[in-house]
This record gives C-alpha cells, sequence and structure tokens, in this order.
C-alpha cells in the first residue's frame, strides 16, 4: 500500500488558499516528498502525516516554485525530534547538491546528514528507497527536469497447497515465503516450488513541468496514480503552454489516456487559473474520471486482488 | 502620514494561520517592505496593498525565517507590470549581497535592477528612500542583527499672519512655504520670515530579534509606533530568552515604556505559543494599551496636530 497525498497545487507563485505544487509519499512509515516549494512545510504541518519522517525529497527542478522552501524544510526537519544520526536524502537533477548548498547559505547547520543524488533521467538507473523504488526520465521544460515513477514491487503469491504437498513442515513455509531455501531431513525446498508467478506492484507517476512526449508516455505506461501537470485550462492557452513548455488541462487528460494510468489527478494550476474545476470538462471529455487536484487530497493505492 | 501592516507575527517557522514576522511600510504611495521570510508574498497578496510598489526591502538578519521568502518575492516582482528600470534596493547587514546573491541561483534572472545597501549599525548612517529616513543599529542576537528605525520629517508650520505682515503677494507664498526666498519690487522675503519652529515627524521602530539594552532603548526613544519582538510570553521561559538572545513579554513591554514608544505591537513569537493573547497580562502589566500583533493589523502614523 502507498499513501499518497496532493500538497498543493499551484504554479508560478504561492497564492492565498492555493500551496506550490509538491505531493508526499508514505510507503512503511516513510515519507517521501515530491518537490518544495514557498511553503511547503505549512502544507505538510496541515497535512498531519509527520515531517520527521521526511527520509527522502525529489526535487523535479530548479525553478524556484518547486524548490524554494527547501532551506525552511530542513531547518523544520532539524527542529524536529527526529533522531540525528538519520539522513534526508535528496534527489534531482544535475547540480541538485550545488543549488541546494546555495539555498544553505541561510540553513547552515542541520543536525543530520543530507545525502545527495543526482538523477540523469536515464530510466534505467534506480534508487531504493525502503522498498520504494525511484526512477526518473527527463521531460521537455526550459531547464532540466525530471519525471518520477515511484513504485514497490509485490512478491509472488504464497501457494499452500504447493507447500502441503511438498511435506515440509508448516513452521519453515515462511522461509520459502520470503524466498529463502529450506534444508530439512536432507532434503532442500526452493521457493518457487511454492510461489505462484510474478505479481504487479504498484506504481505513481509525478509529471511536471513538462510538455508531453511519447518518450514519457512510455516511462509513466501502467501507473496506478498520475499526477499530472495542466498549467493551462482555457483551450486558448494552447500558445502559451508550447511557449512555456507546461501543458492544457487537455493534453494531461491525453497523457493520462495513452499511459493507461488507473487515476489521473490534474495539478500545477496557472495563478490565472482561479477556478481550477471550471476548465474540468476539458480533461474530461478525453479522460473521464479525471480528478482536478485539490490541497491535501489523499489516495491509498492498493492491491486489487 | 505613514501606513503601518503588519504581515505575520510568527517566529522560527511559518505555521497555519500564521505567517513569519514581517512588516509594510507605505509612504507616499511607495512601499518598504521589513523581513521577508517563507511565505511573506502570500501574506502580501491578502493584505492588497500591491507588490509591485515594494522599492525597498530591509533585512534585520540572515536567520532563515527573516529572509527565507526572498527568492519567490523577487521572482513574483518580477512577474507584476513593475517598470524595468525602477531597481529594488535591498538593505542588511554585512554581507546582504552574498546572501540574496545565494539564494538567487533558483531566481538568476530578473526584469529589474537590485541595489544592495549594507547597514552597520551606525546609528548616524542613514538611507533616504523618497523621503522615509532609515537608521539601524545593531541588535544583541547569535548573528549580527539590525534594529530599524524609519522616520520622517515634518516641515514648520506656515504662519499667514506672519506671511501676510511680510507684504509679500499671497500667489508667491507657496515659494517660502516650499523653503525658497523669493525676490519681489526689489526686496528678498525669506523662509524663515512666515515659518514657525521645526515640528516632531514620525517614525516607526522595528526591533526583533534581539535582546534589550540601553542603547536599543535610546536609539528608538519616542517612536510613534514600536513593533517589538515578544518571542516568549510565559515568564517561565525567561531563561530561554536569554539563551536564545530574544525577549519576554515583558521585557518587551518595558522596552516600550523606555522608549517612550507611542504604541507598542508585539510580535515574532514562539511556535510553542500558541495562542499569544494568552499571555497578555504579562505585558498590560508594564505597559496598559499593548497590542498583541496579529496578522493584517494596520494603523497610520499622522501628524497630531
Amino acid at each position: 500500500m502507498i499513501d499518497v497525498a496532493l500538497l498543493g497545487t499551484g504554479g508560478t507563485l504561492p497564492l492565498p488558499n492555493r500551496f506550490l505544487s509538491s505531493a508526499l509519499v508514505r510507503y512503511q512509515g516513510q515519507l517521501t516528498l515530491i518537490d518544495c516549494g514557498e511553503g511547503t512545510q505549512v502544507s505538510l504541518r496541515k497535512l498531519g502525516w509527520g515531517l520527521r519522517e521526511i527520509g527522502t525529497i525529489l526535487i523535479t527542478h530548479f525553478h524556484a516554485d518547486h524548490i524554494s522552501g527547501m532551506p525552511g524544510l530542513l531547518l523544520t526537519i532539524g527542529n524536529s525530534e527526529r533522531g540525528k544520526s538519520e539522513p534526508v536524502t535528496i534527489v534531482g537533477p544535475k547540480r541538485i547538491r550545488h543549488i541546494v548548498e546555495s539555498l544553505r547559505v541561510i540553513a547552515p547547520y542541520l543536525p543530520f546528514p543530507i545525502i545527495y543524488r543526482e538523477m540523469t533521467g536515464d530510466p534505467h538507473d534506480e534508487i531504493n528507497q525502503g522498498g520504494l523504488k525511484i526512477r526518473s526520465c527527463i521531460g521537455d521544460h526550459e531547464i532540466p527536469c525530471l519525471i518520477y515513477r515511484l513504485s514497490i514491487d509485490r512478491g509472488p503469491a504464497f501457494l499452500p497447497d504447493k507447500a502441503k504437498a511438498t511435506g515440509l513442515p508448516v513452521k519453515y513455509w515462511k522461509h520459502l515465503q520470503r524466498g529463502e531455501t529450506v534444508t530439512y531431513e536432507g532434503k532442500t525446498f526452493y521457493p518457487d516450488e511454492v510461489l505462484g508467478p510474478p505479481r504487479r506492484g504498484l506504481s505513481l507517476g509525478y509529471m511536471t513541468d513538462t510538455r508531453p512526449n511519447q518518450n514519457l508516455v512510455e516511462f509513466l505506461s501502467g501507473v496506478d496514480l498520475l499526477i499530472c501537470e495542466a498549467t493551462y485550462g482555457d483551450p486558448a492557452d494552447y500558445p502559451k503552454a508550447v511557449e512555456n513548455k507546461h501543458m492544457t488541462y487537455a493534453e494531461a487528460a491525453l497523457v493520462g489516456v495513452t499511459t493507461q494510468a488507473k487515476q489521473l489527478w490534474l495539478t500545477h494550476f496557472s495563478p490565472a487559473n482561479h477556478n481550477p474545476e471550471f476548465f474540468r470538462p476539458q480533461a474530461e471529455a478525453l479522460y473521464p474520471h479525471v480528478v482536478i487536484g485539490r490541497e491535501h487530497q489523499t489516495t491509498t493505492l492498493a492491491f486489487t486482488d
């Protein structure tokens, strides 16, 4: 199970009643934050899932609305009751260390270590944070921007009937279930004998800021939830979307359709879009169950079988 | 007349419903911002006095809660309809340029020039921003911190009876009123002949973060409004105030009394102070008309005679 919360839905600048776009992912008690604009720590506090459990921060790119809250958040994590030896891992495009360290001119002393991890958008490069696997692909934006795919694997089903047939006493079954081999009374038992075929895990895509393209659609194919930027609602703003390297609602909906995302949440609305719900039909025409993102909206991605 | 608004009243970190401590000063259509923490631009937008008219930003010191909103605010001013040739002057302690330029790693392109002006806390060093005079004194904090005094002068009163007695026609009086001399029918008329004695101007003190001391009391003597930090409400927190170089409500009230400030607003409340009004009696016992600062509280300092 993965819990996901939207912390904000705004692009460019924070507004009264609209935090900057950001998301929080909870998996096995650990929190992963995606993007950290000005005010994200306030939204985190309102959400109430905790702050000191943030072990990983993923930054999509270095535009201020996606990273300006970093020094404040790090200080706030530092002021929490977090264990001093627990590092925070900060993942981002090339130069992530330089950018965050520059911002830390006002947050030089932190009680925990920071681990920096650059990603270049090579989809084969994977980070495993306690079972949550993070991969990225490079978006099409004004500056290098990472589109993230977060996923967890799921082990094959344990088949008790097959286990019983092996003759191995029940108390040893758990080892086979974990993928270990067991030698008992001179005979070796293998996990394959008691496990079913591989099963589908869970995955989440976070796609902002970017133009859509085939590469990204392939990278995000089949996600359970796609959180996708939809900066412009009005179809008349399509030329702006192209020029500023963003997407319209309709384009985001099309990405939802072509990736076959099970759920689609739109976010990163332009400050000029005063009522994101107003343009819903633009997306709904293509992806009927589209969700127009709202702050502190949450969901739990769970195995369906 | 000077309009003053409190943009936030929080110390250390921004909270839901409590912006970081900051104030806005309006004089002759120009805005001067004092401190700019994470979220200050949101509070500015809520207040509604405008953003693009901000010509001067005064920074007290380089703790994140007083400056972390700078890159975002500069970008937002840049996105406003501000004239591109109008500079923003940023005033602060030594290294202000280095600190702001480091933060600008995420805001490298701005359409207006920035003028940096260091102040060392020499009370004789004065900046005149369109008639608003800015002086500073060094506070007693963990790092160099500027306590600001903003003031406007007031010209002497024009005395029509005296003007009439000179025999100069009425249409030339305005020149004398402005301090100019007038030569009319071979005779020279001087402003002194028609003006009264010098008159008291208006002034505002902004005192955070610091311990109180005699130096600061003298520097802020006689201000019309003192906005003063009062981080700790509970008298039991006095040792913390000493250790962390802040003030209690009672200490702030005593500063109000000894400076003979006409109005006293408390601000910069600790995040642990959930209800700043609760500790009001601590300050009221010393300064009866103390104001426990609230966001977007405003006043107009006006000449009384």
